[in-house]
This record gives structure tokens, C-alpha cells and sequence, in this order.
């Protein structure tokens, strides 16, 4: 990516830079600090994206948000082949399927059990939805890894990049244990 | 895509039909009925795919899950040119935006106001947590719309189809109001 991008950061943009790290290629980290007492993102980052959100890049003209969007386009465009399959077939289907995943119908549970934690808890009827959907989504990915390695089979790739804040946020709302343990659950 | 193929139903699956209907390709509709009193989908979907969601796709020996990644690979796989830029720069990086903009940042706010709805009310930190994502991404759909047409662009795509569900929910949290209401606020 070129030298000119800038990348905005939040607890969610740790996996933008990890990608970029691990692809080798250059790019300007610019930091954006939450409101400590909201632990809501700053204005400053409406100023670069409508929403207002991070992780979000901006490479030449193009402004991008959506850290599943973010890691397929600069995977595919600066990747050169690696961290993902050939943009066809099942490989490539097993991919995108968790790249859409992670902040789909994984997050959406894991992060309101975790804002329930930080805003005073969850009614008892919103703690019944999300429930059996967490332990659902940590056993499915445990059995993925237990069985292959790693989520799209024994490669790594930008999937294991975007799934893994999955797995912080379970991990800060203290639903995930060690992966050997799902086993026999 | 191949007559063996199932598709299994539920609101969110909607869009995949629209997609198949768009695309003009042979699909088998296996319709799946949630839990009238619960509304959960049963548990013969967890049959199908561990996650135990809908919509969820059989393509030959492949099983997908997520509608931003069914849509993704219905398009790539037998799309033709049709619905979606070609699958790399600037227009391609919005269009997988939209696609996982809809279940990701949009959808998560939206969906647990909707969940409010259904389950008793929210407390108000997690209510103060979500009202203005819902209205930041409201607007944001809307000055596309206004500006544009469709939100890739002038040209229809399956990221309009992806985002339908975002406004169904919008309207069935009566969050919505018509678009050129928008302009002005």
C-alpha cells in the first residue's frame, strides 16, 4: 500500500496492523484515542468517514471502513498471492465467509454480553437471545481449529487476521476458555 | 447455480432469493420456520450448518453461512459480469463495503434495538451506546441513495440487496423515515 494511506486506530485496527505487518508493506499509523468515560471513537474520525469509525484506511482517493471489507480489498490488492486463497471455488468461499463472519453474526452476542458488562447488565430476555449464539459461534470456531489448524484449513491467512478480536472481545467478556478445553464440551 | 443446490429460508434469506431471481439461476428453496414464541430459528437448521442459521447455502459439497459472503460468492461464482464490479480496485472496494457494512457495523446497533423491542426494553447505557450509530448509519445510507442512485454507484448491485435487510430492520424498529427526509437533517 502506498506511503500516503493512513490507518486509523482503534482496539479494532490491531488486526489492520498486524496485516500489514505481516504483508511487509509500508503504511502511516495515525492514532485515535476513545473517550475514556464513553468508550465511544473521537469526532476526529467523522472528519475522515461518515461513520466515524475504526479501523478505517484511506489508500490515494479510496476511504475504506469495515475491518472485513479492509483486510479482503488490501489482501487482494497488495497480497500477491498470500493470506488467502484464488479469488474462486470453495477455498475462497470458506474464506470470505469468515473474513463476513467476525463482525456478522459472531460479534453481534459477544459484544452485547460485553456492553451489557460495562453499562450496568442485560435484561434477562436480551441475555436469552445471545446466549446459546455465543457458545454456538466459540465452539465452531475451536472445532475449525482443533480440526485444521487454522480457520480456512492448515494456511494461514487474513481470516485468522480478522477473526482473532472475535476472540478478544470473548476473551474481555470472559466467555472463552483454553481451546482444548471445547473439545469435549 | 446447480439445481442440487438448497437454500434455506428464514427473513434474512430473503435476499438470496431476490439474488437467485436477479441472477436468473435454478435454485431449491428448503423453507425452515423459526420458533413462533421464541424466535429462534430451529434446530433443524443446526443440521445443516453448525452455526445453525439462516440464510445458509449447499452448493455441491460446500455449505456457506453469512449473507454478506453468500451474496459475495453467488455473484463471483455465477454472476457473469452481472450485479458487482470486477473483483479489484476502488468501485470492487466499495461494493465489499456495503457487503460488510450490513451485518457488521450497521446491523449490530439496529438489531439490538430491535431485540428491545422484543424482549421488555434496554437498560439506557446500552440504549446511549447505540441511538447514534443508528442514526449515523441511517444517513449514511441515505446521502448514497440521494447521491448516487444505488449504493455502488448508478448501477444496481448485489450490495443494494445485501443492505435491504439493514432498512427492513430499520423499519421494524421504526427507526426509518422516507429517504428525502434525510436531506435535511
Amino acid at each position: 500500500m502506498r506511503s500516503a494511506n493512513r490507518l486509523t486506530f482503534a482496539t479494532r485496527s490491531t488486526r489492520i496492523i498486524w496485516l500489514m505487518e505481516e504483508l511487509g508493506e509500508p503504511y502511516q499509523l495515525v492514532p485515535h484515542t476513545r473517550d475514556p468515560s464513553t468508550f465511544r471513537s473521537p469526532p476526529t474520525l467523522d472528519r475522515i468517514h461518515p461513520l466515524g469509525k475504526a479501523p478505517v484506511i484511506e489508500d490515494s482517493t479510496l476511504v475504506m471502513a469495515e475491518s472485513g471489507a479492509i483486510i479482503e480489498y488490501v489482501i487482494a490488492t497488495y497480497g500477491h498471492g498470500k493470506l488467502a486463497p484464488a479469488q474462486s471455488g470453495p477455498a475462497w468461499a470458506r474464506y470470505i465467509g469468515w473474513l463476513h463472519f467476525a463482525e456478522g453474526s459472531a460479534m453481534m452476542p459477544l459484544l452485547v454480553h460485553l456492553l451489557g458488562m460495562l453499562t450496568g447488565g442485560l435484561p434477562d430476555g436480551l441475555k436469552g437471545f445471545i446466549t446459546p449464539d455465543i457458545e454456538k459461534t466459540l465452539k465452531c470456531i475451536a472445532a475449525e481449529i482443533l480440526d485444521n489448524g487454522y480457520l480456512t484449513g492448515s494456511a494461514f491467512s487474513g481470516a485468522d487476521i480478522q477473526m482473532s478480536y472475535v476472540l478478544e472481545v470473548a476473551r474481555m467478556g470472559k466467555c472463552w476458555m483454553p481451546i482444548h478445553r471445547w473439545k469435549n464440551t
